[in-house]
């Protein structure tokens, strides 16, 4: 995917903090791309490779293996990526697929009403007829990968700035065009990706399943046992897993390519395989860039996430549909916060920062002395300019042009038809990227989504997020004030969700449809979209041209040296696409302790403690026995895995699924920045756990038998 | 005082964040005291000077003022200090004492009910008969200061770690005995100060005034116009002031030194003394404390205070008594978030932790090149490896000996009860320094303190405190887990403000007075204050051996180490004692922009807007008119001003009050690590608007005749 339609897609749908994907990590990531340099010493574990650049050297000498045609296209076709952030996989030639309980909880959310709460009782579908249909949920299949490195290197040639922008854009819309006209299938998606920081550009083409099904899903309380207490920690016990299907044409899938589930897991010392979309990594942001993370953009998110936790926490408590409607929110941040914390604490351990320095003192030093790269010699003080930029302009980007401000799903919907009512009326390549022609399904995915809103809530919210507005750009800031126009924040977000009738989902079909009629609209929301627009838009194309534009420059000649220096045997930083990560299930050392790689059954009834969130399920509880003392439950392993890895099989190389990826440790939350071996660690579901659970505690004799047909 | 009392009688009282002085700041700023060199030029208004150290040189040179006994014998009587954290003046001869609004919002906050709400609308006293006491307010007079260098010394000559600990205190503990003793009345308080770092030991004794009583406040939206979002900030329009007087056996203090009000207030480039209590400041730190402050302290505290702010925010929502019995933590909270912000942001900033380095490194050219310093040669990294330890057990200090995994007025009085019954059957000497004879009026004016306790709030305070305690000391925490005992945080709360019996005062009276009832008490808030000492007192024991221990010697040497290199003309790190700072009124700039030194009382007619918190008050509304343009409202000068300095008489040569100090500028919250002459500054209330809103707005005839009395 093209990073920045990407990160608009996400915007498009960020009425959430709850996306891997948002802004803040994309909007320094996008394009900043390639090699790691952390863990200085070579490791098989480190690296997420893409399909066609395997360390096979490595592969073929610790372990003997050798993948082949064959072996890539099973795993290609039966790994899954799940929108709008994690990974899944097909496990039944019906169409089966494998994933995370907390990656459809928004599902589970739109299928929940007072009298069917599925997060809370868990669902099992008795009958193929009882297979509920998940809401706006999409998969993709990678179907082919056409590398136009060539093509857009020929159209950008010689072009600076605005123009090389620009030219870009042009290039990119039409490749994508030539993409989707590719196949007489409407359920395609094509995804432009530059790899390696714009070393090489590639694009996916994926086909898109968009009738996707519930089919099993145990408790939260035993999904998220230990709950955000042991979020990113080990020893777990969680089954972390749904099973879901994919159909088409009201037909289960023929899913020829899948992985089988193997109950017997890991071996010792195997070779195991992650097939997965880690999102974002930034293994290669200059020391600048990292300082502005740390003492800015991180700091900031973390800072209103906490407060952001308080208010939900304390809103859930206020009654019982309060907790419903807060339920996904408050996960969502809390993971999100603790994933955060864990990437400023490892900013703030002095080793990382020390190696940076040191890598980027050498790579300063092969520049300076390689006059073929004289361009790249400004690069870094243009980067530690454009982070002054980006200091100065970061609140009202954040604020009013990523709508953090406005935390609400109806002003999400109101800029949609604010901005596509402007866009659409412009050609194609002129418009902003997210309402491409090639986007229009996604936005209306969003757009149109029946997954209820529940006014109450938004209030809460929105109250909270205008008070923000108002504390982060200033009491004096014209456009804030004009803004309130004299309410106070509770009193306009109390207006505005009472007057506003963009909960109707014929309302915004209606203006969607007749774009002329938005900006007579009375609709607040739509007014308070469009009072925020020229602000917002000029913030972001300064931001564009004055930040990321800049990095993205400056950030391509230190690739290129770099490319030069430490030559090609090298993986990309993660972009949400397919990549595969070698490792194995190894124990380590905590603070001086061993942590043993394995959890059992056993261990979750000696921890549970009748409480939140140390309480198991009725079913659990029923099903006790001496026998599971012993059974596998959770393992970790030298994945080098980060958000978007959530789902991903762990497969062994005959493509057997022996373990569902569903978490790292916190030391894992550093490798957003920089591999460890020592410590960094995936958290992985045995398969044992989850064929015993489906067997003995939810009865699912018919899932079961449809798992182990091979 | 003694900062180690110092932060123990507030320990005894923290039950709120509010006070400026808490363990935060204080743990380390124990002993860490002398000069500045932050700004490396001297410049008259940086330093807080103590009175019989000033910097004569320059005032003499820059404004040939020579101050007299007589001057500093006024000025040292009519300043006092209001505990806990604030400082005020005498006014008028029969006992008026002016200080600010936000100094005395606990006394608001206990005198108002349902029918009376003085916050909101604030209170004149028509008559002597109905000035109301506040209860638990505590002024004090500086009657006399000795120097005790020598004799603590002496008693601490040669020894080492915990030897010298004892030795220290036992000395410090006689002494202080001596003092109260050293004249014939009840109402005497003793503070054994550490200035320069233990390079000089004073002991200060005051008068303490124990009936004072309300006589006049604005309401909040006046005293607080622009809310959080306009504090520490300028241009400013805030009312900030209160009047109080101080009684001595039911008939008003008869105050001879006092600071007679000066309408006109101060002129173009007049010498302006600010006589205060400035609580403390953080100057000499290493740079390993300053990052554990950046990295560690300020960072979880700031975590904290924002996901409370929520919670706070949230729940005042929930109904109009939750927004009255919270309305003062949120204060307090969020003043405090935006001081440590600020205090964060100025650590972050390069420039400040780069010429700490260099500062470090000429220091310790010094002392490798002076072999008398031998010792201080280790000082560096005897702080570094406190620094880890501190890391190590920073979280279990912070929630467990700190209370603020326990969060509740309730919790702090089970404390009190519980080691008070441990602490006195010891000998006076081998108590904790909270529990000294010398201390015990304090902790019963805690401990019996009248004030209101709301079982609701202190609920929602001590649920969110246990998840929080969970959160960060972690689910395997055996101590945690037995104090859970299988309830979740919300339960175990409910159960706790239940079932307990200590909001009633005759009831901690009873226990109090008979300690042997206590280890039988089956109050649930006695039992888990009994259930965390053993952990909370050992925690604390390895906290003061290892970490403030080891500080306070190594930077001892290290402080006589820059005496040596610096000369003796230089003013102590700020102890709550009084502090004299001399500046003028003085515009700076901010981002390029010029700011003005003035607002005017109109200014605050143009930025009403009707809502919150821009609102002026009915009173205000019906007085507007045209002649209010060019009247002076608020002011600002380049005083060295921290917390403490809230309240602060500005004064001119004569003696005459010509400003009250109530903040600072977003700047100045550096000033605890260095003072910036070009953009510290400290905002004043003018008295021309407190004098104009005496007399027009609320008819305060005979308060303003007094005050106008010569």
């Amino acid at each position: 995917m093209n990073n920045k339609k990407q990160r608009h897609l996400l915007q498009l749908g960020n009425f959430s903090w709850s996306s891997f994907l948002d802004s803040l990590t994309l909007s320094t990531a996008a394009f900043l791309v390639t090699l790691s340099c952390w863990s200085l010493r070579v490791d098989a574990a480190e690296g997420m490779w893409t399909l066609d650049n395997l360390p096979r050297a490595e592969l073929e000498s610790k372990y003997h293996f050798e993948p082949d045609q064959i072996w890539l296209e099973l795993v290609s076709h039966a790994s899954l990526r799940l929108l709008p952030g994690c990974s899944a996989s097909f496990v039944s030639p019906r169409g089966l697929v494998l994933t995370n309980h907390h990656c459809i909880r928004r599902c589970l959310e739109a299928l929940s009403t007072p009298r069917r709460d599925l997060l809370s009782n868990g669902y099992l579908a008795a009958t193929p007829a009882s297979e509920l249909r998940c809401p706006g949920m999409e998969l993709n299949q990678l179907e082919s990968t056409t590398d136009i490195t060539a093509a857009i290197n020929e159209a950008t040639k010689g072009k600076e700035g605005e123009e090389f922008s620009r030219a870009y854009s042009r290039k990119a819309a039409e490749l994508n065009e030539v993409c989707l006209h590719s196949k007489d299938d409407a359920a395609v998606r094509c995804d432009l990706i530059g790899l390696y920081h714009g070393g090489r550009y590639i694009i996916n083409r994926y086909h898109r399943y968009l009738d996707v099904r519930l089919v099993w899903i145990p408790e939260f309380a035993i999904a998220f046992f230990g709950g955000d207490l042991n979020n990113y920690s080990f020893p777990r016990y969680n089954l972390d897993a749904a099973i879901l299907r994919a159909y088409d044409g009201d037909r289960p899938v023929v899913s020829t390519s899948y992985f089988p589930v193997n109950r017997s897991g890991p071996a010792a010392n195997e070779l195991l395989i992650e097939a997965g979309h880690p999102a974002v990594t930034q293994r290669e942001l200059t020391v600048d860039q990292l300082k502005t993370l740390r003492d800015n953009k991180l700091l900031r998110v973390i800072l209103l996430l906490s407060e952001y936790r308080g208010v939900l926490q304390q809103y859930s408590k206020s009654s019982r549909s309060a907790a419903r409607y807060a339920a996904n929110e408050i996960y969502s941040v809390e993971n999100r916060l603790k994933s955060l914390r864990g990437q400023l604490a490892s900013l703030q351990d002095d080793t990382l920062l020390t190696n940076k320095v040191i890598e980027e003192g050498a790579l300063k030093n092969f520049v300076f002395t390689h006059p073929e790269f004289l361009e790249a010699r400004n690069a870094w003080q243009q980067i530690a300019t454009a982070q002054e930029k980006y200091r100065a302009i970061g609140n009202e980007y954040y604020f009013l042009e990523n709508e953090k401000g406005f935390l609400s799903r109806y002003f999400t919907i109101a800029r949609i038809l604010v901005r596509g009512a402007a866009e659409h009326s412009k050609p194609n390549e002129q418009r902003l990227p997210e309402f491409a022609d090639s986007m229009r399904a996604e936005t209306e995915n969003v757009l149109f989504s029946p997954a209820p809103i529940f006014p109450e809530f938004e209030k809460v919210k929105l109250s909270w997020a205008l008070t923000k507005l108002q504390e982060w750009l200033g009491g004096e800031n014209a456009l804030v004030n004009s803004l309130f126009n004299g309410l106070s924040p509770d009193a306009l977000a109390n207006k505005l969700v009472r007057e506003t009738h963009l909960g109707d989902v014929d309302v915004r079909k209606t203006l969607w449809e007749h774009p002329g009629r938005v900006s007579a609209s009375s609709d607040p929301f739509i007014r308070l979209a469009m009072m925020v627009d020229e602000t917002a838009r000029k913030t972001r194309r300064r931001y564009e041209i004055e930040v990321e534009g800049v990095e993205q420059k400056a950030g391509q000649q230190l690739s290129e040296a770099r490319f030069a220096m430490r030559g090609m045997g090298i993986y990309p930083d993660a972009t949400f696409s397919l990549r595969l990560s070698f490792g194995e299930v190894q124990a380590w050392q905590d603070n001086g302790r061993d942590i043993e790689p394995f959890t059992y059954v056993g261990g979750v009834y000696e921890r549970n403690t009748g409480a939140e969130p140390f309480a198991l399920p009725a079913s659990w509880l029923k099903m006790k026995s001496d026998d599971l003392k012993n059974l596998p439950f959770n393992y970790v392993t030298t994945h080098d895995s980060v958000g978007g890895n959530s789902g991903s099989a762990i497969i062994n190389r005959k493509g057997e699924l022996v373990g569902l990826a569903f978490d790292g440790n916190i030391h894992s939350l550093g490798g957003t920045f920089g591999y460890d071996a020592d410590t960094n660690r995936a958290v992985i579901l045995h398969p044992a756990a989850l064929m015993h659970a489906l067997e003995k505690i939810y009865k699912a004799d018919e899932l079961l038998n449809e798992l182990e047909t091979k």
